[in-house]
């Protein structure tokens, strides 16, 4: 087979998101964690999917949005995680394909089936993710495409695939296979990954020298260093990466790179109805443009365009054409 | 089981759309029916869904949307129809009940696999639907909740369910039980009906009696009655049906009943994004006034307002609050 090589690949959760409005009583009466994600059990989602209203449903997946909006900026992306045999499995990987993007994993027998994330969006147009992994979570080493690694300018790592055993030994390996092609590997933390038993591993990691760019945002950066002034916790992770990108929400987001720190402002948004994929879609903006030539600042303004995009509508992939959005 | 006496129950496809947008030269290039609505083989609905872009899923079905939209009026509504034991089966059965919309209709084996709807949006807002039927096309007249039906104040038949035989049964089966309890049975035709081989079909179905309302846009009833002028369709259906309701996009709706012809205007759209379900959601809130009591002009007028909100965003389910935008 030949095929131009990647400017970007992702290994992430593979799943279609499941999305219907509600008030913030229905947030506070469940206990859910508002602006946040959990994991839940097959018979949990059950139960709150009773209770949700009706929803329509886009393909999702953090890493896996963010690779929607590298292709739609005109880059060549790839994904790889793993989908069950079933029709969510089947609207996953059309979208996807439908993108350009290559994604080529085999869907694996279900049960599991392919996993689903049920978002509740309140009128303050926060998201509160409730995330049924299923098959997503059972990616192993044995599913990556090598070749497409060596390939990719860069590897990108999703948080939320990191805390499963399995699919954290994929990710390891990944960023193996691709710095030894002498590529680059970016990693973006989620919340769960930063706090409790699993924050020494992920810091293990980023010591270990498998971020070469890391994402996050405020809060993950704070759990994580545990310092509380957002100053000490750059400077605590500056000298474990070479490239630190941190998204603010409405104030903005910065980099740090090679010893300076550049800010841009959110771009202007004219009505937020939904902030599920902010953050996906600014890692998208800023990889790009990365992948470009662009310098720190215009990677940043990039990033900032394709998240003022996304929180615009309702799902985490990009509506507009974010060629006319964003010249690269 | 104790249950409140529905206000309306319908009988039509259970289908999940799968919407995305194009532009019209993808429509012209596959010979696409623009604006109008055909069959596909399930070989031909994965050719054309491989082509499309990336989608969003939305539960649809003509009669179900209408139905709805009888719930979020606040009325008490019910539907009929034939999902398959799968992934859209359950989507579609969570949104109708979500709704609040009584569905108890058992899920068949697959396959088929629950009907879907593949619709492309072109940039002047228009539909064009490719329907694989599915399993929604299996219905038979023992899937009928007999009691239901007597129940309900109005019976609510949905063209598109006409072709196939064992649903056509059903549906002359249900009309039956309707009128021998005393109830009314409305039809709302579908362009495929009027033309060709099925018009005379449809026309012994109207002169036997068995549609109380009967509703229709221009080009079905011109189909149907084979008259060019507007004035000489209603005059040729006028005797054969109590109360006809033609809708005519923008150019608004009229119904003529008891020998008299009421019109209203289209209700105003800041922008029209997605007309798919602006016909469903006007039987929708024509039938709720109607049930509540209101004059034909007032049952016209909640039709037109709740057809302006159907077409403001994609997917042919309502998003709005429409109790607070119909006072009924």
């Amino acid at each position: 087979m030949t095929s131009s090589a990647l400017d970007v690949v992702a290994i992430g959760d593979a799943i279609v998101d499941v999305i219907a409005t509600c008030d913030d009583s229905f947030i506070a009466a469940r206990g859910l964690p508002k602006g946040g994600m959990q994991l839940l059990t097959t018979g949990q989602a059950d139960d709150l999917y009773a209770a949700m209203g009706p929803a329509r449903e886009i393909s999702g997946g953090s890493a896996a949005n963010s690779m929607a909006g590298i292709a739609a900026l005109g880059l060549n992306a790839g994904f790889i995680g793993q989908v069950a045999d079933d029709q969510l499995g089947e609207i996953f990987a059309h979208d996807m394909t439908a993108l350009g993007v290559r994604f080529e994993t085999p869907p694996m027998a279900s049960p599991p089936p392919t996993g689903r994330c049920l978002i509740l969006v309140t009128p303050d147009a926060q998201r509160t993710m409730n995330t049924s992994p299923g098959a997503s979570h059972e990616l192993t080493p044995a599913a990556l495409d090598e070749e497409m690694i060596r390939g990719a300018s860069v590897t990108f790592l999703e948080g939320y695939l990191w805390g499963p055993e399995r699919p954290r030994a994929a990710m390891l390996k990944a960023a193996e296979i691709a710095h030894a092609a002498g590529r680059t590997v970016a990693f973006t933390l989620s919340e769960s990954l930063c706090i409790g038993d699993r924050r020494a591993g992920v810091m293990s990691m980023i010591d270990g020298g498998t971020a070469d760019i890391l994402f996050g945002n405020e809060d993950e950066i704070r759990h994580l260093t545990g310092c509380g002034e957002l100053s000490d916790c750059i400077a605590a992770l500056t000298p474990k990466v070479r490239t630190l990108v941190l998204t603010r929400g409405a104030a903005g987001a910065l980099a740090a790179e090679a010893g300076s720190t550049v800010e841009v402002a959110a771009a202007p948004v004219e009505r937020v109805v939904d902030t599920t994929g902010a953050g996906d879609l600014f890692a998208a903006g800023f990889l790009a443009a990365r992948c470009r030539g662009r310098d720190l600042a215009g990677c940043l303004e990039a990033g900032a365009a394709c998240a003022a995009e996304v929180i615009s509508h309702f799902g985490a992939r990009p509506e507009a054409d974010l060629r006319a959005l964003v010249r690269l």
